[in-house]
């Protein structure tokens, strides 16, 4: 099969692997129907953290199961399923206190599982799911092509500005702060919206995604960046910030843009992945009371809670979905990303 | 009057200085009744913190209302009252946000207020009080003098361990570890057990600290650190850690103990004075989704809540006061917490 070998910095190739073989009683082979390039599949693009070696890369897919192994009971061959970024046995006691990103059995796609046994990365035509019981969510009929790009969501960015947006504790009336326009971002905007906040600024530069930022529910837009940024959120929000600041970029500057922007007392709920590990300055946060929430988000538990909003066209987070790619233009999908030419590419096998 | 001033390293004097006077309409002179040293009084004591000119310290009193100014209505003369350790308005948005410490018109003991008033520190026989409609706090009649003590630590102590757990979001059923047995880790014992912790674990010692932490409801006692003291602490707790994590030390180790010792999706709660500004491991967070929440505990806010319990005495922080001495000895006062021969002193004038 043809599957996605990044060999280095802006070095992304479509290569014949070979065919995923179901590997234990508990995995599924499926074919994937889409898929898509993910914010942090840039970071090695652009060379920010090191390929030291070639790899599959791709962590978000839906697709049709094709095979399952013989203890797998949750989906069966022909299933619609979604996967989270990852796989987790959705049984283990992380997983079971609603952190299955660290569950004890889980693993990554495009790396080798507790098995030792190889799984393959997203950006391709099959793939191995191993505890394809826990992972894999199936959904109740074949979707619509309409509905692709809103499922495929549910694998990654929906889940995840979810995320940064519970971590925060985003509820009935909050003021919100979006830090990160991206697909997360907005992806996190919709998701504040949806848990009642009164108030969503979406810091953003590009009309076309701040476009789908207000579509999404925000309800103000801060073009501006650093102190000015922040002296217009302040402007906006009583003088002393926001109850909540989701920030879903993971750079140094937008943490500190997250954490001023936050009121005293608030919290950042934060999803972006750290580039380079910026560390949190203690003493600010500690003399402003301002906490910080999230991590790695477990978008496992969150599919089943968003499906039936997606299914029933209530939220449509596929909106973030602006270019979309047969599989085979892979390292144009990447360029595009890269160059900001495309907010979230999806690709078809 | 007399009052305390540290002057440099290991350098604390009692001084004659100006008797304090009603400065505003919002003031009072209230006499001290009891004071206390401060865990955090000892970083300037021991030259962690620089004092680069002679100043008045103390932070934490109770005392009885002599003068009030003419807008003053909370509390009159002859009035029991107990103050937070900072003076604040309780009117602003970050008061009624329940965050007093970042009271726009607020402000610390042994300071000048916002009219450039000088403030005395909580170490001396009398002190003016600022915004005292909502600073001070009024007993519902004198006390007796067996209560001073749990009085007194809502002033600080009490507050501070119960912010810690608040802001680690401890509720019934949560396991969690405390971190620092000082006064202020004993009283996050007495908090997490008063919001209904099933398990709580003190990382302490000191025999004597032990004794006070299982009264306060510690089911277990760990007194291993660093790696070993995590191993401990998981091998209690289903091998991954608490739900819930009170940081009451503020040293990089301290907060390490605390972050490692929470499960993946668990928060620690931190009011530990950030000594030397540790940086917090973002990374290390990401991955667990592990949160950070606290600060500079609004205790003002608290005090109300808890006082009922210590006046029925369901409560007793006051058991952390090891050592009484007079005001004159305030010097011995700080070198017997300096030397770990108390855990708290209080000072009568």
């Amino acid at each position: 099969m043809r599957a996605t070998v990044i060999h280095g910095e802006r070095d992304i190739r479509l290569e014949e692997v070979p065919d995923p073989q179901l590997a234990s009683g508990n995995d599924a082979i499926v074919r994937v129907v889409a898929a898509c390039v993910c914010g942090s599949d840039l970071w090695p693009y652009r060379g920010v953290t090191p390929t030291e070696r070639p790899r599959r890369i791709g962590h978000e897919f839906v697709g049709v199961v094709e095979q399952v192994g013989v203890d797998v009971t949750a989906v069966r061959g022909g299933d619609f399923v979604i996967a989270p970024f990852y796989h987790c046995d959705n049984t283990c006691i992380n997983c079971l206190n609603g952190v299955s990103t660290s569950c004890l059995n889980g693993g990554w796609w495009g790396a080798y599982d507790r098995s030792g046994a190889f799984v393959d990365g997203a950006q391709g035509e099959r793939i191995r799911v191993p505890n394809a019981n826990g992972t894999l969510v199936p959904t109740p009929a074949t979707p619509g092509e309409d509905q692709i790009g809103s499922l495929l969501a549910l694998a990654d960015v929906m889940g995840t500005g979810h995320h940064a947006a519970v971590s925060a504790g985003v509820t009935t009336g909050s003021t919100v702060v979006v830090v990160g326009d991206g697909a997360v971002g907005l992806c996190a905007v919709l998701a504040a919206k949806r848990l009642g906040a009164s108030r969503i600024i979406a810091m953003s530069r590009h009309p076309d995604r701040q476009q789908i930022a207000r579509e999404f529910g925000a309800t103000d837009i801060v073009e501006e960046r650093g102190d000015e940024g922040i002296s217009r959120v302040k402007a906006l929000l009583d003088d002393i910030g926001a109850d909540c600041v989701l920030e879903c970029v993971g750079t140094r500057e937008s943490m500190d843009q997250a954490i001023r922007s936050a009121r005293p007392g608030g919290m950042v709920g934060y999803v972006g992945v750290p580039n380079g590990g910026p560390e949190l300055p203690v003493k600010q946060l500690f003399g402003n009371n301002v906490g910080v929430n999230g991590g790695v988000a477990p978008v496992r538990g969150y599919i089943e809670e968003l499906l039936p909003e997606v299914l029933s066209g209530s939220i449509n987070p596929g909106r973030v979905f602006d270019l979309v790619l047969p599989l085979a233009d892979v390292a144009e999908a990447y360029a595009a990303m890269d160059e900001r030419r495309a907010t979230k590419v999806m690709l078809r096998p």
